[in-house]
């Protein structure tokens, strides 16, 4: 993918979660695979549904920026570990709800989604009689240790669930292409928008 | 109608039902009658937000694609099923929303709704003093025995409700034409949003 | 204020109130006074977020169609209830709510909102320091007697609040002008939401 | 800063937190620092979605009006109160929402925010890993005494946060510019909505 339709990818994407409520304030970043080495990542700090090309900058799988007069979003190493563990992916999401805020605040290690029609939008998954359980892994400023814990527990799991919460903090989804990475996130947060609303029934 | 103007109500449709918020994802899906024997439908796989009249195709009663090439959406077999028994049926809708799936988890074989105003918008209602039990059927990813257990359960009703809910899935709803039919989902939707405030109420 | 000018101010009220999901299927007209005789209100069954200047008609105090082929809004009598009482009502608003709906529901023979800041947007409330006391009526499909029994209540109040609610079916309120009037809608709503909050709070 | 340019912050800034909700009615008013001495600040009455470059007025730290003719929003002397004490404000907004009216409306003298990752939209929070404390102020109709209140408080405090509330009314924060103003809006709002989903959960 050419740096430019990649600039259009991420600002499109971020038009779309904005109107979703998905990247309130300077929450949230995202980024497309350019090549086998390089992706193009939002910058830190910008609102994300104002994007333009400017916004976005081109690092390599070890996070260094090309252009050292750009800071990429703070989580880019994140970003970097996805591509780097699977070659599939082609577009990186991360996302903040407060379905994902609230759950990832209350939830143990992980949370399981079961019986949804919509988890037929995860890979691997042609029924809803299934069930995916995300990890919530804590919240941490120091990026590249986050990412660590990360790979450790994915050496543990028999198979990767396709996203991941960060505690308070919120969602990342990953997939071959932007197109599929949104419908992906979509999915993610209505099936989350359900279980907060099981959550919130009077026991 | 012509498959024209066909597919301009069903990208229009689209567009309407994700402003709403019913369509997340590839969630959805919806189709017009072409004519006795034909239908226009939307295809598999695409977000319902943004259909391009290539994303629409023709099938006859039976489900069966007038171009190979093209697959239809999953459920397509459960449109062919309102227009085979409803002669009055000229859309269909089919739609996901928060309360419809939180709702047809946690509702028993149906669902009641009464004495709301916008009953009025259902067939044969005149008045908002009246109520409307809507079936919930189980999900099942054989949409051919799906449909099946649906003609069974219509055939003994003495009056068959203007919709249904399947089970962590969404709501359908047939009207006339497709500004009558997204109405209907509307009213539908409201409803169920205030039945599912109810159920949020401390005991 | 002429028709035209009145039409125009009906349709961009339509499309507000849908923004803001106050519409849903057909629900919800409105009107604007023409002069000392007349008003102009919505035609019946159109959805309000889609009006042109075409679905909009004349009426007199009385409600009789100026074009005996135009049918108006079904609750136009309660339109012309308030004309015909408030000399200085030059618009009316009706509208659906989720919280309206369920709080109407809920509620005995009225509601009272207090201590809200947006209370100094109804008339004669110049601090939040206040309450008021809006009526909560019993719905009605015979509109001429809603409106008498409006009248008798509105007889044996000290002062007549600037709105009421119909058990499950929504709010009217009115004020000089249109753009008056929308204000006083979304204030109206935005206090109802916050009860409908307080009802949600575990006990 | 120009007036016009002034001007053209406050219309976008209007626009966008009606998308969000924040402004309600006439609810809501902003302003940004022209100079050492001087503001634009929104005027009294109007629905703040809709502003025009006329709807905005200059007044003075003391909250004098340029123009005698014009009404500045009742709350300008909040406005100015800040101004004053903060050198580096360059920008002042007030919203409101249901999570901030109902909860200012349950909490005590304050409302402590803590380990969302949001907090690093707050100046001097580097990391999620921390709390803030906004003040809860009572409401009044009398605004210089509610500025007074809201000096003594001010100075009784180790170190001023960057927001606070009134009770039933809304909330305040400000920023070296209107982009951060109204990030920091949406940050301290997303985070009162996740508390207000903490406070429906079932006890």
């Amino acid at each position: 993918m050419t740096l430019e339709g990649a600039a259009a990818a991420l600002v499109a994407a971020g038009r779309r979660l904005d109107a979703l409520g998905l990247v309130p304030a300077t929450a949230g970043n995202f980024s497309v695979r350019l090549d086998a080495r390089r992706l193009a990542v939002t910058v830190s700090g910008r609102h994300k549904g104002f994007l333009t090309a400017d916004d976005v900058m081109v690092v390599d799988l070890d996070g260094i920026a090309e252009d050292p007069r750009k800071k990429s979003s703070a989580e880019t190493l994140l970003h970097c570990g996805i591509y780097r563990r699977f070659p599939q992916a082609g577009a990186v999401l991360h996302g903040h709800s407060i379905a994902n805020t609230f759950l990832s605040r209350a939830a143990g290690n992980d949370l399981t989604l079961a019986g949804y029609e919509l988890l037929k939008a995860f890979p691997g998954l042609p029924t809803h009689d299934a069930e995916v359980t995300l990890p919530v892994i804590p919240n941490d400023q120091d990026i590249a240790r986050m990412q660590r814990g990360l790979d450790l527990l994915w050496d543990g799991l028999p198979s990767i669930p396709p996203g991941y919460l960060i505690r308070g903090h919120g969602s990342y989804v990953w997939a071959p292409d932007m197109p599929a990475a949104l419908m992906r996130m979509e999915a993610l947060e209505f099936m989350l928008a359900c279980e907060l609303e099981e959550r919130r029934q009077p026991r």
